[in-house]
């Protein structure tokens, strides 16, 4: 397909069911995953809304989104009780009748003699009941199924259920089942230690000669995303446009598979055998935690110290009286005493220590909130660096934790 | 009021606009805070909804909220670039002009002189444009400012920025000039160290004495939040309903304030003098960081470890050869020895260990994922409790840190 001439964007559109997601009371994380998924597969995700448990309500809403859009994938409101009413409000919407299915009658009829109340078993047979003509998305996990109805012409209803554990292998069911776009998935190149404008600056000349791929960049604190969306180049352009701002990237890019750099981390150190150590105070186990969310990282990550007190650098990590008091806790002395403590009392190859003041009091005109000293310490030697982190207490120690994630991922890839 | 004939309910809607929402690339969170507020405050929340950069869809969509709602609150899109659609979609929907306002231009004619370019001066005067009749509210942060304008009779636009941090502040501005709901705010209490289930079959008694009082729980891991609601009763109904449950919930509640159980438990050290330390094996860094998350923790959190490796929790903390041998590292007898090692290393007053199996892999049929070691060390003694808890890698390493928080805490509450 030439670039002068792309495909009919193809809309999509993403709900959310639920009370207490209107109300405040639950972040609604499904939404961002099911646009993502969407959005990256070549869908136009034209809005995302999120509705109480109202049967009218939310059966307008399916009926006014299926006027507009290809595919209307919704989560919440699948399970067994008298407020999951999105199946009512579908069947309303797209006027098919609900039908107990046969093949999830075993499963369900299990489930319901566990319950004392006819009511009670009822209502898990309610679970049962799919459009009628739709596919059946049995779940992993859980107990309701998900369904993907067609409406009129070729417009489809995806009904997921709301955990989000139950919904993620469902979703990748249902957009196997959806029509292709024709469009690319979009590429996302994630980048660490590189501002938004720098990032911008360097892969907008390349744009300029992959006409018909889209760029999107996405600051978080500490990080960039790069993102190049498929608008009619076709594949083989937008993977030749991702290898050439990878190139210009250079280091700043830690990937182009979606992995987190704490994840890029945990592979590299496993891949080159390379045990790691932290020492931290003013991000207090954020690094830590950070790594160890990864599965698999007990291979490499031997363990760390919280030393948020001076007496804690002292005793644990044995940082000197005389480099306190001269230097300061916040200080580079401090910083690499702390790297270079934590790297031989756990017998590491490598560590970072981290050592600032994150506020929102303590600052002073020498060192102002923000102040953060960084250092790494291996075999070869132990240095450190200085930065000015901008933002209130949480965004200094998140922007802390990435530029210590991102010197040990440096210095991997170095070693 | 009586409570049998409630105050007409007054509906609202929340809008937030942003292409890199609706296209999964960043979390929205300021739908959760502007929907919590607004639903504490007796509003009744009708739908939440995203969309894109696009003028003429947002137009569209305020046009119709306004049709059905008394208050709609949209944030994003009033910054300086080309992309910041929100004033011109909502002049268009409201037909109002937008117009200079005369206060704001002094503060951002002198941004606007930082800037080389005319296109870029312009683009930044462009945040000086305010709806006819408006009122505007000056950022505390950042440069745009954010409008409360009238639609047709009562109904009131408000535009916030999109940065949370410019938005806060201004939402609370914005709510104290809307008009009283005549409900009482929302009150919460959250509990920990209960089940959802049970926590209901206790509160449920209560609430069949207090008519007109709503009541939703909310469950995240580790945690359960009765939320009581006005629907009727009125302040003082809801304040002895929310007293009433609290005595029943005991222990288990430990804040009506809103308060996190970090908060909590810094807090409570702090008033009593006691100084606190950390041990964490499958939690890596998570306890720690959710204390020093908190302002001020350093006056009583002394440190911790993080002692992934067994080489770690010998080294670090002093676990014996022996106990890892015998017992293995997921044990009382570990648990114990690195509650009480931490806690003389940091000369701390109350210790707590983590010990377990997150997940995925690791585990055995004596020892299955999710098993949890905890040990409380203090002066008076070492004692432990074991758990199984549910859930994958994420899900067990989130209970196992609220577990541990709350271990503390009851602690802190007996000295």
């Amino acid at each position: 397909v030439p670039a002068e001439e792309p495909i009919a964007r193809r809309y999509a559109a993403v709900v959310t069911v639920g009370s207490e997601i209107v109300e405040g009371l639950r972040l609604d994380t499904n939404t961002r995953e099911i646009a993502f998924a969407l959005s990256s597969r070549g869908y136009h995700v034209r809005e995302t809304v999120s509705v109480g448990d109202d049967i009218d309500v939310l059966g307008d809403l399916f009926e006014a989104l299926l006027a507009s859009c290809e595919v209307v994938v919704a989560t919440g409101g699948l399970g067994p009780t008298h407020d999951d009413i999105t199946r009512e409000a579908a069947s309303r919407a797209l006027r098919l009748p609900l039908e107990e299915r046969a093949e999830l009658l075993d499963r369900l009829e299990r489930l319901a003699r566990r319950h004392r109340t006819a009511s009670a078993r009822d209502n898990v047979m309610r679970q049962a009941q799919i459009l009628r003509g739709a596919t059946v998305l049995e779940p992993t996990s859980g107990t309701a199924p998900g369904q993907v109805a067609r409406a009129h012409g070729t417009a489809a209803l995806v009904l997921l259920p709301g955990p989000p554990h139950e919904m993620r292998p469902m979703l990748e069911q249902a957009l196997a089942l959806l029509p292709a776009t024709g469009r690319a998935p979009a590429r996302q190149l994630s980048c660490a230690g590189i501002t938004e404008s720098d990032a911008q600056l360097l892969v907008q000349p390349i744009l300029e000669n992959h006409h018909g791929v889209g760029l999107t960049l996405l600051a978080t604190p500490g990080l960039v995303s790069v993102v190049l969306l498929d608008d009619g180049a076709g594949p083989d352009a937008v993977h030749a446009a991702t290898l050439a701002c990878a190139a210009v990237l250079g280091p700043a890019c830690y990937s182009t598979q979606g992995e987190t750099l704490a994840e890029v981390v945990v592979r590299t150190a496993t891949q080159k055998g390379i045990a790691l150590a932290t020492a931290e105070s003013c991000t207090g186990g954020l690094v830590a935690a950070a790594l160890t969310s990864v599965p698999g990282s007990s291979a490499v990550y031997l363990g760390g110290v919280t030393s948020y007190a001076d007496s804690a650098k002292r005793g644990l990590l044995g940082v000197s009286d005389d480099t306190l008091e001269s230097a300061g806790a916040v200080s580079a002395k401090t910083a690499e005493e702390m790297a270079g403590g934590v790297r031989v009392r756990l017998g590491a190859n490598l560590s970072v220590a981290v050592t600032g003041i994150a506020g929102p009091s303590g600052g002073t005109a020498d060192k102002p909130v923000g102040l953060v000293w960084f250092a790494v310490s291996s075999g070869a030697g132990t240095r450190s660096e200085r930065r000015n982190l901008f933002g209130d207490r949480d965004g200094v120690r998140a922007r802390a934790t990435v530029t210590a994630l991102d010197l040990l991922r440096r210095e991997i890839e170095r070693a």
